[in-house]
């Protein structure tokens, strides 16, 4: 194996939005794996938010991404050279390879996929990570129950679009939150939620108070600040928020900015709960069957956004904080 | 009964600190009971911080005191004339009597109470309102185990100086924040609390590193702001937060500060949940009946913190938001 090797490493710690100047592009021969490891050819690498979080030292769930370390990422490839008794040449697999064309990796960490029932890249997104996140966030911190109304924002996104699904199989009345006319009338039309509102366009505590005139029994947050806030504000009695991200946030320089409404938690008897899903993690398997169930039988849809080219990763990184990508959003090599 | 009744009604909704221009000190004559209902001398008022809420005409849990209507109050007082075949002349009872020297009240709203149990004013107290409050929202929502850490603010005051009792009753590692060293002593000597932190004296998120080196299991909060967010910035992984107060932003004149460092639910799976004593109205006499026995049993302390003169009411009540009250606050009458 003389081919070499590109990768994005993290050169700097954003202040902001991540800049080209805090990436390098690096170029080095492919590894070698060693035992019970295997070297996958990545083919798509996934655009996740929470990996802004990675590049900031700041505590959270997770080491940061280290200066000069490849930078971290959920992938999804094709096992080229294995020494791991369970995964042989031509499987599918993902896991944390980085944002790199070739990745050396223990085979224990891998999830073997099966590319006939599902495209690698669905892998990434509704059976993956994503799929998983909305799927224990709304049904086991959510709890939704039949006829109650569910808002989602960040609808029209990877964990976001899944909720929404998920809740409407669930009888709930769904409403999503999502910026532009389009991706609103993917929300209603193919994500079948019952309103979308855009968030870029109206007034969202007055387009709430008009689409959830029974108040909000759960609310999904993927993005914080004035949107978190007006939706505390329509809490019905017994309210369950769910705390799944803070897009809003992330790139912030001044201070974070806390939901000012919180005391509705208070009047309302109501809980704000967060996660991350990896606190679920022995529990993937349930949550991917069914949802592999509800795919096959065609009551979920699933959608990706694939942009090309490893080159591209730090302009594609940043159609995730501008809101650009409808579905999960996922870089092919 | 020609007697002559004088009460507080509110003549303005307060901005900012209640002023004594926001109050109307008035005249009349004492009331006549109808059927079912019971004249009642009131010797006791119980001044409580959701008292401002109420002055406010806020979206909240109840309707706001209206203007030029009598204050809204608990308090607790003898029966001396009644219609109601369940109360006798003499009787003790409490209820939300307002803030007055005589009230004609419906029996049916009323709760009978055996002074010689216990005093009046611990009926107020611990055994009352503020005592319900801490018991089922640190039981309830809190749900402490033995050994985990419980961190409460308004340490001193008639809710969170029943928290501290209960937690450590329960087996916890137990710190309260209060303010002034005289409130710090008594939360550790009276109360039977590991550790005070003095909020006006420390650096409370500091102070928090070093009494819980393990993290906050539960946190009770009955002020808000900041010290909300330094607590928030030390919880577990599954830590609870009960939301019962926020008495740093009652008075509040700008916008209100929610808590920035509320990401630290997600990255610790944690909870935070309010609640309003009344959500427990039905299992009141579970709680009455547990507190009285460890009162009686000498396992709780209950302490009062005595005012007297109706007249004096508008600066008492500001005792409560400068924090000069230790144990419940109470307006003899």
């Amino acid at each position: 194996m003389d081919a070499v090797n590109h990768q994005f490493r993290l050169a700097a710690r954003p202040v902001g939005l991540p800049k080209p100047s805090d990436w390098s592009f690096t170029e080095e021969p492919v590894g070698q794996p060693g035992e019970g490891e295997v070297l996958v050819k990545v083919q798509y690498v996934e655009m996740d938010p929470a990996m802004r979080g990675w590049m900031s030292d700041a505590r959270s769930y997770i080491p940061p991404v280290g200066i000069g370390e490849v930078m971290r990422a959920l992938a999804g490839g094709e096992v080229i050279v294995s020494n791991h008794p369970d995964l042989a040449v031509g499987d599918h697999v993902t896991g944390l390879l980085g944002v790199q064309e070739y990745a050396v990796a223990h085979g224990a960490g891998l999830i073997k996929v099966d590319t006939e029932l599902a495209p690698l890249p669905v892998y990434l997104g509704t059976l993956g990570m994503p799929g998983m996140t909305a799927y224990f966030g709304l049904l086991d911190i959510g709890k939704p129950q039949a006829g109650e109304t569910v808002v989602v924002s960040g609808a029209g996104g990877a964990v976001g679009g899944v909720v929404g699904q998920i809740a409407r199989l669930k009888g709930c009345h769904v409403v999503g939150i999502a910026g532009g006319p389009e991706k609103c009338r993917y929300v209603i039309e193919d994500l079948g939620c019952a309103a979308a509102i855009d968030y870029k366009a109206c007034n969202v505590a007055e387009a709430l108070a008009e689409h959830c005139p029974k108040g909000i029994d759960v609310y999904f947050d993927n993005v914080g600040g004035e949107i978190l806030d007006a939706a505390l504000a329509h809490l019905t009695r017994y309210a369950r928020v769910i705390i799944c991200g803070a897009i809003s946030q992330y790139n912030a320089t001044g201070p974070m900015s806390g939901p000012a409404n919180y005391l509705s938690l208070l009047v309302n008897h109501a809980s704000m709960t967060g996660f991350v899903v990896t606190d679920y993690l022995d529990r993937y398997p349930e949550g991917a069957a069914e949802m592999a169930g509800w795919l096959a039988a065609g009551k979920l849809v699933s959608r990706e956004d694939i942009a090309e080219g490893l080159e591209s990763f730090p302009q594609t990184l940043l159609r995730l904080f501008s809101g650009e990508n409808t579905g999960k959003l996922v870089l092919k090599l």
